[in-house]
């Protein structure tokens, strides 16, 4: 039997997706699973595809099932059974193999794994793979943190399986070690505002403009075919046309309010606030969506301090223009957290790239990505994505209507917290002149922390403490 | 020579004025610091107080001149350093002494310590310390988290150095462990959130009503003098009348405005976070610090984005009801962090204690501590301190300035990101039915995740599986 060019251990819902995906390309695919007997369903269910296919039971066979240097993909659960299956693993394994980690792991985690298995001689990789389960089938975005070496076997197979924008596939080596992860960390975080942007012009729209949800469905349908083209944009105005089978209720309209989440949205916010970085659309994201789980609380502060939303005269394109603005500023924070980390870590980070991935096969895939690769391939005044002449440009025309619709929204008494931070952050970062010399000034006065002069090196305390 | 009730090691600002203030009331204080040399110096500066002073160079001679069983008050750098210390002290103590870090420790770390101490028959206590040098001289308000045991050693001399509101002294033990380092650190993180709404109120009022900085101080002299009385108004009143004697302007007109930050703001969003909470509030004022350090990026985005400012037409009755209305949602932010930690770490902290010791000695000292107080000693729908009767009245009346005072500034295009997110806070609580239904039906769409349907229990998904 020919030897395999990869193996993928896990057949889960997105590792049966990219076995088949990668086996669909041409390639030889050993797979395995902890749980045995899912495996022969999973080739039977293959159908064709199965020939290049190649199933192991015991995790030997499947080691030994594989072409030297080996690549094997764990799709597992991160954390415990991650670090279980390499210490299994690892004493199969030659110098030169690599083992990647293509869950959405803690990239502290995956940091620690590359230089523990770099001991070895072995090979870790960290890869963010977006899209779901539809995008691992038929082509995700993927993000790789490791070795060039690793990256070397493995960039064939990727390409091969990746989203393509206009035929360049959406996978890169990123960098080292956790870079790959971290990216798809922030990735995610951004996805958290995006989301929760829709979700609250969705807000703006029912409670302020009485608008039924298909409406503003068939709103977000007419903003997808223009420039606010985004996957988020396009599955909004389909699910907003939907109706619940059961009761003939739009869907939205029987879902509860109540958001879960898996934890990347807290680690952006984590990491940017651990490395001096202020997040604060991702971070009022994160929030909203912890608000939302306390449906109690909610309803018990409704009884107590009243719910009323006023009416809102707003139209679509101001609504269309605030959207475009709050994006631009979203993926400003996200690619200013890429760039403190890439400097706290050393990866080099080359964010042109990293837009260019997402522009096909993950969830955040947008048409202002692509603006934004241009945009870091040209002049960036002061390294801010948002001070690049085509980002200013368009902040400088749309910034109106946010503040319109944040002013109008808040004035109605409607919750738009991720729209409110993106107007905070942008007039707080266009005034060269602030107030935080009043910060400086109470520090001082309480605690003797001192403060820098206008203009002049050094430390100097105020005359209080003459 | 007759035993020291206590030693304390490090005689830096803070551990200098807690010995002083320890002697002051009567009791023998044993002391020693790294740098030898500091020790005499110290001794002869405390005057007549140098009698119940002990000074010793070596740790050994230290610890022997201390009664048992032992209280050790390690006023020293956090991290490393106190570390370093247990390890060098600990094998020359006895079962029942007691180590105690007066520090602002990271309280995970205190957690450690203090099971590390008990697997050694020894206790170790988190003490946070507020008020700056001037409360660790003259009254400070403490926090104790560690056994029971060590209390009953400490009480008697805390509860003689406290600060006092109305004769009750401003320390207790809170609960085991890392409870009292946490809550000061969750302190700190209120104060930044109160910090930056006065520096807020003073940005609308300087640049907004074109007020001098004596104007504004004159104004939160008028407040301090009723319900709004608060230390941090006092000094800012104080602080916005001084004139720098270098140039003759108002001193705040010469400082930069880049504030510092030491950590335990950074610590309360992180935990917050971490537990699944969304301290938007404190968040922001963090997040105000970070963006305000990037002077030379503010400046840039300036000459590209504009930094115009619009004229605001609000006089003090509504930027004192707004003041109000957000300090109030900013404590209720700090105490849910507190109760999602107390029940993480069953700590069962009392929160009307916790407000009762910040009343006096600490830095978000304030008249509303007091109401604050009384309100957890009352009736609390659904555990929220923003649902107490008294304080949702005050929400009730005073809302409708910081809606007001939020909507002129965003229009106007000034930053005030900790009004804005405690009117966001505001508002996404009192909403019964939010629009996170959107954000589940998104995640549903993409990723197969599940929601729960109104009033069902179970998982579903939309139709757009079938």
């Amino acid at each position: 039997m020919a030897k395999a060019q990869i193996g993928i251990y896990g057949l889960g819902t997105m590792g049966s997706a990219l076995a088949l995906n990668i086996a669909e390309k041409g390639f030889d695919v050993a797979v395995a699973n902890r749980e045995v007997e899912w495996i022969a369903d999973f080739i039977r269910e293959a159908g064709p595809l199965g020939a290049r296919l190649h199933p192991h039971e015991a995790l030997e066979d499947f080691v030994a099932g594989l072409k030297t240097p080996r690549v094997i993909l764990f799709m597992i659960p991160s954390g415990a059974p991650m670090d279980a299956m390499i210490a299994a693993v690892a004493p199969l394994l030659s110098p030169g193999d690599t083992i990647i980690d293509g869950g959405n792991a803690d990239f502290h985690a995956t940091r620690r794994r590359a230089e523990e298995m770099a001991a070895r001689d072995l090979h870790f990789v960290g890869m963010g793979v977006s899209g779901g389960e539809d995008g691992a089938r038929h082509g995700p975005s993927m993000m790789v943190g490791g070795s060039e070496h690793s990256w070397r076997q493995l960039r064939d197979i990727l390409r091969a399986i990746a989203a393509r924008h206009e035929g360049d596939p959406c996978v890169d080596r990123l960098g080292p070690d956790g870079a790959g992860h971290f990216v798809k960390t922030v990735h995610n975080g951004i996805e958290y505002a995006d989301m929760q942007i829709i979700a609250e012009i969705y807000g703006l729209a029912r409670f302020g403009m009485a608008q039924p949800p298909a409406e503003i469905g068939a709103m977000f349908a007419r903003w997808n075919a223009g420039p606010l083209q985004s996957y988020l944009v396009e599955i909004t105005a389909e699910l907003l046309g939907r109706t619940d089978p059961a009761t003939g209720h739009p869907v939205v309209d029987v879902i509860k309010d109540a958001a879960g989440q898996k934890g990347t949205g807290r680690w952006t916010v984590i990491e940017a606030v651990r490395m001096g970085q202020a997040a604060n659309m991702i971070e009022a994201a994160v929030g909203a969506r912890a608000w939302s789980a306390e449906k109690e609380t909610r309803q018990a502060a409704e009884a107590r301090l009243g719910g009323a939303r006023g009416a809102l005269d707003l139209g679509e394109e101001v609504l269309a223009d605030a959207f475009a603005a709050a994006r631009i500023l979203g993926y400003a924070q996200g690619f200013r957290i890429l760039e403190a980390a890439s400097r706290e870590y050393g990866w080099a980070l080359d964010h042109a790239r990293i837009a260019e991935i997402w522009r096909a096969g993950c969830i955040i895939r947008s048409a202002l990505l692509d603006d934004i690769a241009q945009a870091f391939r040209g002049d960036l005044p002061a390294g801010q994505l948002m001070l690049a002449p085509s980002m200013a440009a368009q902040l400088t025309a749309k910034t109106p209507a946010l503040r319109r619709v944040v002013c109008a929204a808040m004035e109605g008494g409607h919750a738009a917290p991720v729209l409110a931070a993106a107007l905070g952050f942008h007039d707080t970062m266009r005034q060269g002149w602030g107030t935080a010399n009043i910060i400086q000034a109470q520090r001082d006065f309480f605690g003797h922390h001192g403060f820098e002069r206008l203009g002049q090196e050094g430390k100097f305390h105020g005359p209080w403490w003459d």
